[in-house]
């Protein structure tokens, strides 16, 4: 009999689901047995992205039974307890016992964590970050946030709230963040955060300017784009190296859009994160390998 | 036969070493069976300073073997190597092969550890930390130094480096410390450089100002023993708080000479730290209860 394994993806804008065989796994360049991704449309609520989730999966199984299922979910996470906090995207989840409605519609063994730990467990053992015990894993995107893998395990925290890198301050002499406090690294690093500088020091309207046109500008030499993404890249490269000098993880593996910015980008978040950590304190920053699939991956590695 | 555990601390001024009977330990208020203290004086290399350790610790075994060692040192270690990589106190110490001597020395097996590990260790296993798997312990003195246990054991990093909150940035426009950077947690908070700070300022003789005398003027309301204790109490708040937000560690554990600058050095500090962690990130920040035992309580705990 084969194993199936179902792997899920609640995105915030668009939930993925895909199918793999156990035994697929061994091989190097294991490939999904089926694989699906549906927005969720505007108006969604929990309890329908839930349902469209399981037909999804149910779909993808053809009437099969699953051995496990991994579930990453886009914010906050009870991992032991297998319950989602809230979403701030979508409404109606808060203190949903995901696991348990999967168990129950699969009879199948669920695990659910969010989606910065599932990332990192993905990039662990199949992207990025194979071979390190110590491993710091952050995407950067429209948020900023991260997870651990420490001697060779994720590490979650005493309740699952490891990983904040976005909201550690790195300048409290910073602009404001929406979480009350100044210069921390989500309010200089992230992509919606500096589009919004770039587009008030230029006089345009917010929603004209995404991360990606910052990323874009600054290539092409615009001063104002320049100053904020280094701005950015330098916040991000302090935490990373506080974060080191905290851990000394051997690897930190960058995810997410705005990794997409470039080569100066990436130089000034190594310099400055190697020039923040003590001289005995060495780590390497590389690129995420798995892209849009990692939250789908990690999912699989969670079950394992 | 009673089984004894011998306890070494090279504390860079201060030799201590203790017996103690590992059957004894059992209890609530485990005591030594012997204590001995030596200063390491003035012209001490690292071969004068392991020579009067073995002396000691001969003289409280009165030629009885010991069934374990473990050995607290002042500075970085291999842990994994038992060997020394330095001392920043006395010469002499580069890659010393700690572990291997006493072992020789004492025919018993050793492990030794830096200090802040092992403090961290002993406040876990025997003072304020007990009953909290995850847990951060920060010694706030000459330098600023800390150590973890995280999922119920000691996490060393990659490199035995892990735990150097001391040298996080927490504000790049800060005062410049002698690593480098400007605004490490050190560079603020620590007795050497407030001490120099307030010295400075006064227009005093640095020799003559100390860590512990800024606090005392600062209790008497002294302005700049006050700006200069509170920014570092913030300093090290800002710190701690970006510790808890990346690691969610149930409990903060501090000592140090500095956590008895008064009530309100602990209320900044406390605050800060709250402010600066996310709201769902819960901890205690709590003294440290060994005192100056820690290392040796520490070192008895790291051969368990």
């Amino acid at each position: 009999m084969v194993e199936l394994i179902l792997a899920c993806d609640f995105g915030g804008t668009k939930l993925s689901a895909a199918v793999i065989e156990a035994a697929a796994l061994a091989a190097p360049d294991a490939a999904w047995r089926g694989h699906l991704r549906r927005f969720s449309p505007p108006g969604a609520t929990a309890e329908s992205d839930i349902n469209t989730m399981v037909e999804m999966g149910r779909e993808l199984l053809g009437g099969e039974r699953p051995s496990h299922i991994g579930i990453s979910f886009g914010g906050p996470v009870d991992y032991q307890a297998g319950v989602v906090r809230l979403s701030h995207h979508v409404p109606g989840w808060e203190m949903t016992p995901l696991q348990q409605l999967f168990a129950h519609a699969f009879q199948a063994p669920v695990r659910v964590d969010n989606d910065a730990n599932v990332a990192a467990l993905g990039e662990w053992r199949f992207g990025a970050g194979r071979g390190a015990a110590d491993l710091l894993y952050v995407t950067v995107s429209t948020g900023v946030g991260g997870g651990w893998i420490l001697d060779g395990r994720p590490y979650r925290g005493s309740a699952g709230m490891a990983g904040e890198i976005g909201h550690t301050v790195v300048d409290p002499n910073g602009p404001v963040c929406l979480c009350g406090k100044r210069g921390c690294v989500e309010r200089l690093a992230s992509g919606p955060y500096m589009a919004r500088d770039v587009a008030l020091a230029r006089g345009l309207p917010v929603e004209a300017v995404t991360g990606k046109l910052v990323a874009e500008w600054a290539a092409e030499g615009e001063e104002t784009a320049v100053a904020i993404l280094e701005r950015g890249a330098k916040g991000l490269g302090i935490g990373l190296g506080n974060a080191a000098n905290l851990l000394n993880p051997r690897r930190i593996v960058l995810g997410g859009g705005l990794t997409k910015s470039g080569n100066r980008w990436w130089q000034l978040v190594r310099e400055t994160a190697q020039a923040t950590a003590l001289p005995e304190v060495k780590f390497d920053i590389v690129p995420a390998q798995l892209g849009d699939d990692a939250p789908l991956w990690g999912a699989v590695a969670l079950t394992e």
